[in-house]
């Protein structure tokens, strides 16, 4: 069902701040930023490395695999109350799927509760749906069928 | 420096539990299991993704991408504090590098401070090194370095 692991979601402070450290660090840099009023953040996509499809010259979708860093809009955002809690780090974890819905069919017939019924706009253009840490062992898991090449 | 993402680690009560878990829900496959002494944990690595260079049959080194489940060996170690202040969940993310010696004086360079100054074994043959998560925004952050083909 996974295809790879698309994006590790890193809660931050501030997202200039955070993006400057990890590419100085790190050499990496952003694919993209976005602002998703949805979710309550303000994000930055820092690519890890590109998929097989862009390796070999495929014209692949975007099959890379990327840090999210994630700034709350609020405080009473998803990622704001996390913050509360918990301070900045890692957040959640996004896997690459093939097809989100039938993904989401297949992960909610083995007993696990879905968060998202039906997937919403992700990063990048992508379909994505969360399913519920309870689970999954506390861990906050991301369904992502990335936006197909030319579409 | 970093070639991609290898693993996220998670922490967890009953790692015979997560990884029936995991192979249930998500349909991964346990790609080995090991005891760290050193580490203090008892470990599953699941496989999320092979590298390029399997894919290509190219007979290149472990290029995988994998999910770790960990279970702590006593409360004392590590994941066993992580785990008593936070419970289960998402204990760290390791990306691949080249070098793991030449990555580390890299990293140190750009003032992030080093949990290992030098390189210790690591799953599936790995050398790795982790890094202070004070530095990284709250992220416990390890480099691996894989073991090469037929080494």
């Amino acid at each position: 069902m996974l295809t790879r692991i698309d994006h590790v979601g890193i809660a931050c402070r501030d997202l200039t701040e955070a993006v400057a450290r990890y590419c100085s660090v790190f050499g990496l840099t952003v694919a993209s930023r976005e602002v998703n009023e949805e979710q309550g953040v303000r994000e930055a996509m820092l690519l890890v490395a590109t998929g097989a499809d862009e390796a070999l010259g495929a014209g692949g979708g975007p099959g890379g695999s990327y840090i999210q860093l994630l700034e709350p809009l609020s405080p009473d955002s998803p990622v704001g109350k996390f913050m509360a809690r918990r301070g900045e780090g890692i957040h959640h974890i996004g896997y690459a799927v093939t097809d989100v819905r039938s993904a989401l069919a297949e992960v909610a017939g083995s007993g696990v509760r879905l968060i998202d019924e039906r997937p919403r706009h992700g990063s990048l253009g992508a379909s994505i749906a969360f399913l519920h840490p309870a689970d999954l062992g506390g861990v906050l898991t991301e369904l992502v069928e990335p936006r197909r090449a030319g579409s």
